[in-house]
């Protein structure tokens, strides 16, 4: 319904607000390969043995025209059926301009206000989109892999701040020490507001190995923000975000209201054939909104 | 000016859009690695031997906290220096929430105006802020490569869609045929609403060939869209996204003027410690905006 935007959707999430804001959500994410959908089937299962309740919101890239999710996420999510400990939500990017971060965050808050002791929001990527998706857990863990080629400067160099912990999955593969080297190399060149240095953990996910490290490093992040009255400022800052997107959404909302979509398409027209300038036009239908 | 929204990036916008719509603009993009960057050189050296002038745009997954660019490009921008008629700009994402799209369309739009017959505007990356970076050009050409992993699947269907060309680009790897009926696997089960199917173009940018090819290709998609009388439904459709985007920033300035910048941290923190619900706020300070 949340995801949807089903009729009832806002009434909903006003009505279970107050029930979240228990869970702890870890950001995942990282490039085509590196092994993410193991690493968090590893993570579960290791939160698991402390019969904690783990809630999993995959994001994938999908086909903007279908909103089709992927299928290996529908078969990764039969394996932990049987374990109602585990629930596993697939997203698709829905086609909308924008808009998923938001809505990732949303059905985070669903699953929160379940009573999930634990979310992990995994996301396919290295981009803006990404960026924003994952910015706005509590923990942000970004999974790299040796021999990327020649783009792992660019990836890095893309998402390398936002990132609280490093993995280095797949690290049994030759390489894994350059990468870390490369690691190390960027973060001396930006200093952290908050005064933490992201630990670099090495993994073989397949293996389950690292997984207990990963774990602890989790943990030790979030004892630091506590320790340094953190934790709440992080918060803040996240939910001024969510509250700018979400006022972009609602303001639109309104203006296209106003103007009707019809007329949409005729401006649009006008402006393709250039005989109108649309920042004059979206200046005065800005204006003009919530006038009458 | 336009790029960092600096004092008159709008008037500049306004005075200059009508002297804008001549250029022909190609959108590149694919995954990390593919050799993107070679292949738009390739095929800008190529347009320049007709002597038309070319602009690219080279749009990349930079940090949202230092708003910096990749050195890469920097390096690359200064191999065709001497060549006034190619300009290339290098831009980071600046930490806006959404918004790279849009600040995209309008470099391209000054670039335009400034009498650049071909623009080419190149993205990294295959997620959902991708596929509204390039979507906005004429012709958007995908980028693959042999051996891409097990995530090939994921990306194919994210962007496949709104690919107008598809290249394998190195081509002369193990694997080029594997991918080749990949593509041809996926587009059998989606039919294009214009009736187009995607050529599929080898390449191995490296050594210039298949950049021919591709640029016949390009030329071979325009006819059919002049032919079928297409261009201009495009362009609208286009535009009817563009306005929307533009709506929506021109919309939250104005619910954010009338707000204020300390209400909206206060806010956030009533929020962050869950004594206000998000969902009924926004829908309060939306329907105060404009009314007085």
């Amino acid at each position: 319904m949340v995801e949807n935007r089903a009729p009832g959707w806002s009434e909903m999430l006003k009505a279970i607000f107050p029930h979240s804001g228990k869970a702890r959500v870890l950001g995942l994410t990282g490039p085509p390969g590196a092994g993410k959908s193991t690493l968090v089937d590893q993570l579960a299962r290791f939160y698991r043995k402390d019969d904690r309740k783990v809630g999993i919101v995959a994001v994938d890239p999908t086909s903007p025209y279908t909103g089709g999710a992927i299928l290996g996420d529908r078969i990764r999510m039969q394996e932990h059926f049987s374990d109602p400990g585990i629930y596993i939500r697939s997203m698709a990017t829905r086609g909308s301009l924008g808009g998923l971060a938001r809505t990732t965050a949303d059905v985070t808050t669903v699953l929160d206000a379940s009573g999930r002791d634990l979310i992990m929001i995994e996301t396919v990527g290295v981009g803006q989109d990404e960026v924003d998706i994952v910015r706005l857990a509590d923990v942000t863990i970004l999974i790299l892999v040796p021999g990327m080629g020649d783009d792992v400067q660019t990836i890095k160099a893309g998402i390398m701040e936002i990132a609280d912990i490093f993995v280095i999955n797949k690290s049994d593969r030759d390489g894994a020490e350059h990468v870390e080297r490369e690691i190390r190399s960027l973060q001396s060149l930006a200093m952290r507001h908050d005064g933490w240095t992201p630990p670099i953990v090495k993994t073989v996910a397949s293996q389950g190995v690292g997984i207990k490290e990963l774990a602890s490093a989790v943990s030790d992040y979030e004892a630091y923000l506590q320790k340094e009255n953190l934790a709440l400022p992080k918060s803040v800052e996240n939910w001024q975000e969510r509250l700018v997107e979400m006022l972009r959404d609602a303001m639109l909302e309104k203006a296209r209201t106003q103007l009707g979509d019809g007329n949409l398409a005729r401006l649009a027209a006008e402006v393709a054939e250039h005989k109108r300038d649309p920042y004059t036009l979206v200046e005065e239908i800005a204006a003009n909104a919530g006038k009458s």
